[in-house]
């Protein structure tokens, strides 16, 4: 009977310690190098880039952006090469211009080497008047992880919800 | 004297075999599964996509995006959900309206589950009053290979190359 209670005893603690370590397996963070954790790096990065763009840190902001990086603005033809990136950031971050975004689909593949990203913007600016205009719209990124292991972005889309005034 | 001839012959032999060999599979097509094939998968999809569209196939044209797909039009909302990209094809492919498009840039995942395309497109329209338009811009769509291994968009994004005319 003793040795019965004992038996038992000793499967509730290790039955015990099984929910604590599947609890504790279940609080840690993916383990790296998988989708998941590759997930949440992109939405980590994406979040400081935006937080980059808003303290408008140029070289931090384009930073992101891998060697051979496209940006397809919309109502603008497509941007290609580092001077002409600049460029446009240096337009974008300029003191009249307020912009945030958020990432919201984060989608990567399952070699974790290809990843995209969909989500919001919103751009407060003058308009040509001096006016307070504020634009609304949606972007799609593409990631793709660099020989180095870091992830950078190929190709930056973003367009405007609203619709072209007509003229 | 006569074995070492032997051996050369062989040797010559062996050789053009491997030549032969390594020519005969340089023309073959990519084997399956690579993201070499995949990506001549998806150019071919991308082209036949676009002659679907061309022929005004409304349901054929639908039939290119996954269950869950999602377009991002530009100057316009984002578009969720089977009936909402319909009607956004059936506008598309109406009798007033000619759309062509032309792949450039495809890029497949090492593990060949996920891709995009960079391109660009022509919408010859008429304006308001009634006039001949020409829109030129850019797009970029992101496909995923389905369980039943064929390839669909579940992401496609577009925008104008040109620039919002003055209010």
């Amino acid at each position: 009977m003793r040795d019965r209670k004992e038996q038992v005893s000793k499967a509730s603690v290790w039955g015990c310690l099984a929910v604590l370590l599947l609890t504790t397996a279940c609080k840690q963070p993916p383990p790296a190098d998988t989708p998941a954790a590759d997930e949440q790096t992109i939405r980590d990065l994406d979040a400081k880039w935006e937080k980059t763009a808003g303290a408008r840190d140029l070289d931090g902001t384009l930073s992101f952006y891998s060697r051979n990086a496209v940006v397809l603005p919309g109502n603008a033809p497509i941007v290609i090469g580092k001077d002409a990136i600049r460029a446009l950031w240096v337009s974008l971050l300029s003191p009249d211009i307020s912009l945030s975004w958020q990432a919201n689909k984060v989608d990567v593949s399952r070699s974790g080497d290809l990843a995209y990203v969909i989500g919001t913007y919103t751009l407060s600016a003058k308009d040509a008047q001096g006016k307070p205009a504020t634009d609304r719209g949606k972007f799609l990124e593409v990631y793709k992880k660099q020989g180095d292991g870091s992830w950078k972005i190929a190709v930056d889309m973003y367009n405007s919800d609203l619709a072209v005034p007509p003229v």
